[in-house]
C-alpha cells in the first residue's frame, strides 16, 4: 500500500515538473504582474536572477535564501489602526464578562463606553494593559480559534472587507516569485506572533514556523482532565521591533536574511542587518503615497505622521544612502488589491 | 540565461524523480537498516506508513508533519560529559587571556588548574558562570566559527573521535526516513541553540532554523566600522528543558509535533505534549543499556544515575502508561556508529 502511494506521489510530481520544464510559457511570463515597469520591479527581478544563477558571482546557495517581510503596512493595510489592536478592543467585553471587576477600571471602562474618540486617545501603557488582558489566560489552541473567528467576520471600516482581503497583491506576487526560486519567506512582525500565525498560512502561504513576531510567554501545565496544555501568559518574551527584529531573526531563524521588506522605522535595523551581509542583498521599503487606492501619510511626503508605521525623512535618507529601494505604492504598483482590477 | 537554468534544474529534478518512481529497489529497501527487527523499529515504520497514507484515518497533512528530537543522549553520545560543557571549559584560557583578573577567581581558577576531579565536582551555579563567560561577548558569526574550529579537532576521550562522529546511526536513519516522507525534523535541545546550529546542518541535515535550544539573548549594535552586528549576551532567554521544551516548541515552531524522541526526564513534557495531540502520535525514549558499544546507566536499569540525562524508574513507568516506546540501545540497534560495522 505504502509503496504504491509513494510511487504515485513521485510520478505525479515528476510529470508536473516535466510539464513545467517543457513549458516556455511559465518561464517567459511576468513574475510580478501587479507591478508597473520601473526601478523597483527591475531591482526585484535582477536580484532573483543574480542570486539563483549558478554562474553568477552573486549566486546564493538554496539554504541561504531567506527573505524577511514586515507585516503591518508592508503586507497588508494597517491604517488607520492595527487589526490586532481592534481585535483586542473587540475582545474586552468577553474579558470583562469573565472578570466583572474590570468594568469599573481604566482603560477597560473607556473601551466599554464605545466612545471612539476617547478610545483613539488611549495611551501606550493603557493599550498594553488591554493587550495583556485580552491575549493571555487561554490555551494556545483556544486563542487561535478565537482569532480565526474574528478574522472571518471583522471588516475594515473603509472597504467593508475582511482584513485578510486587504493584503497587497504586489507583495503576494513577490512572495510567490521568491518561493518559486527557492527562497524561504518569513514574516518578521512587531505584531503578535500567535495572531499572525492564525492566518498567515492561509493568507500568505507562510507556515506558523516561518512567522517571527512579538511573542508572549506560555506556561506548560495540565487541564482538569490531566491533558497537557500551554496557556498564554501576560509576559512579553520578544519585542519584535527596531533592534528587536534582527535579534528575533537570530533567535528564531539563525541566518541573516538576504532580502528584507519593511515600511517604517521599526524595520530599519532589520534592513541594515540584512543588507550588511556578504554578497548580493535586497532591501526594500514601501512608501504609502497612494491616497486614492490606499493611504498617503508620513513626513517623507510632507504629510502628517501616523501611529501605524512611521516613515520620516531620515528613513528616506538612509534608504538612499544604503541602497534600499523605496517602493512607491502609487507609481510602482499596477494593482493594489486582488478585489480591484 | 535564467530561463535555461530553470529548465535544466526542473528537467534534472524531473528525471531524478522519474527514476525514483520507476525504481522498486528504493521503495522495497529497508528504511531503517541500522535497526534490529522488533517492536521499536516496527512502531516507527507503522507510524510513518499510517500518517502518510491518504486513505488512512491516521493520515497527517504534509504541513503538520513535525518531528522533534532531543540532541544530547538522543542523537549523539553525551556521556561522560556534555560536549558543550567541555567546549566551554576549553575556552576558559582564552577568556582569561582577555580578562586576566578572572584567573584568581573561582570557578575559573579551578578550571585553569586542570585538576579533572575538582572540575568534575563544580556546582551547577559554577558551571553557569563558566557558560555565561565563555558563550557571550562575541558576535554570533565569531561564535559559530570558534565552535566549528573546536568541533573539527576536539575528541571524545573513549573513542578518540570527533563528537560529530559520535552520532547514533539508527537515529540518522530515522531522521532520513521521516524526511523522505515529508516530515520536518527539528532538534529541541537543552543544549545551546547556537552551539548545536554550528554543526546540525552538516551533521544531521537539520538547518539552523530547525534547531530549538537553550538560547541566550543577543544585542544589536554596530562595530567600529559602523557595520551592524549581533553580540551574544550573558542572558538566558529560553531554558529549553522540562516544561521549557513544549514552551519553546510553541514559540519557535508554533505547531505541536506529531513525533518526539528523547532520553531523559528533561524530555518528559515534550513527549507528553506531542502525544496529547489529536490523531496518530509517536513518542520514543532511548534507554542507554549498552555498556559494550556505548554506555549503560540509570536507575531504570538498577544502575547508578548520571548527570547527563536522567532516566529514572518513574520515567520508565510513565512511558509504559502513555504508550511511549522505550528503545533499547542494546537490543533494538543493529549498529550504533557509522565507524563500526
Amino acid at each position: 500500500m505504502k509503496t504504491l502511494i509513494r510511487i504515485n506521489f513521485a510520478t505525479t510530481l515528476a510529470i508536473m515538473l516535466f510539464m513545467l520544464a517543457a513549458s516556455p510559457a511559465w518561464s517567459d511570463s511576468d513574475p510580478l504582474p501587479s507591478w508597473n515597469e520601473g526601478p523597483a520591479k527591475r531591482a526585484i527581478i535582477e536580484f532573483v536572477q543574480a542570486t539563483t544563477d549558478k554562474s553568477s558571482a552573486k549566486f546564493v546557495p538554496l539554504e541561504e535564501r531567506i527573505a524577511a517581510f514586515d507585516q503591518d503596512g508592508t503586507l497588508w493595510a494597517s491604517h488607520p489602526m492595527y487589526a490586532q489592536v481592534i481585535y483586542c478592543l473587540d475582545r474586552v467585553p468577553d474579558v470583562v464578562k469573565a472578570k466583572p471587576a474590570l468594568a469599573k477600571i481604566e482603560p477597560f471602562k473607556t473601551v466599554l463606553s464605545g466612545d471612539r474618540q476617547k478610545i483613539a486617545k488611549l495611551s501606550k501603557s493603557d493599550l498594553f494593559k488591554i493587550l495583556a488582558a485580552t491575549l493571555s489566560g487561554m490555551s494556545v489552541e483556544q486563542f487561535t480559534s478565537e482569532a480565526r473567528k474574528w478574522l472571518e467576520t471583522a471588516k475594515h471600516p473603509r472597504w467593508g472587507r475582511l482584513y485578510t482581503e486587504l493584503t497587497y497583491l504586489p507583495m503576494l506576487d513577490v512572495m510567490k516569485y521568491l518561493r518559486a526560486n527557492g527562497f524561504k519567506t518569513y514574516i518578521v512582525t512587531g505584531g503578535g506572533q500567535d495572531f499572525v500565525r492564525a492566518y498567515a498560512e492561509k493568507t500568505y502561504g507562510i507556515p506558523p514556523e516561518q512567522v517571527v513576531g512579538a511573542a508572549g510567554g506560555t506556561r506548560f501545565g495540565y487541564d482538569k482532565n490531566g491533558r497537557p496544555i500551554l496557556t498564554k501568559e501576560p509576559k512579553l518574551l520578544l519585542n519584535d521591533n527596531d533592534a528587536g527584529k534582527p535579534e528575533a531573526i537570530h533567535l528564531m531563524i539563525g541566518r541573516r536574511p538576504v532580502a528584507a521588506f519593511g515600511n517604517s522605522t521599526g524595520d530599519r535595523q532589520m534592513l541594515e542587518y540584512a543588507k550588511a551581509g556578504d554578497g548580493e542583498r535586497l532591501g526594500m521599503l514601501l512608501l504609502h503615497d497612494d491616497a486614492k487606492r490606499e493611504y498617503a501619510y508620513g513626513p517623507a511626503l510632507g504629510l502628517p505622521d501616523t501611529k501605524v508605521g512611521t516613515f520620516p525623512q531620515s528613513l528616506y535618507d538612509e534608504a538612499k544612502k544604503q541602497g534600499w529601494i523605496v517602493i512607491s505604492m502609487k507609481n510602482d504598483w499596477r494593482r493594489v488589491w486582488a478585489f480591484e482590477p
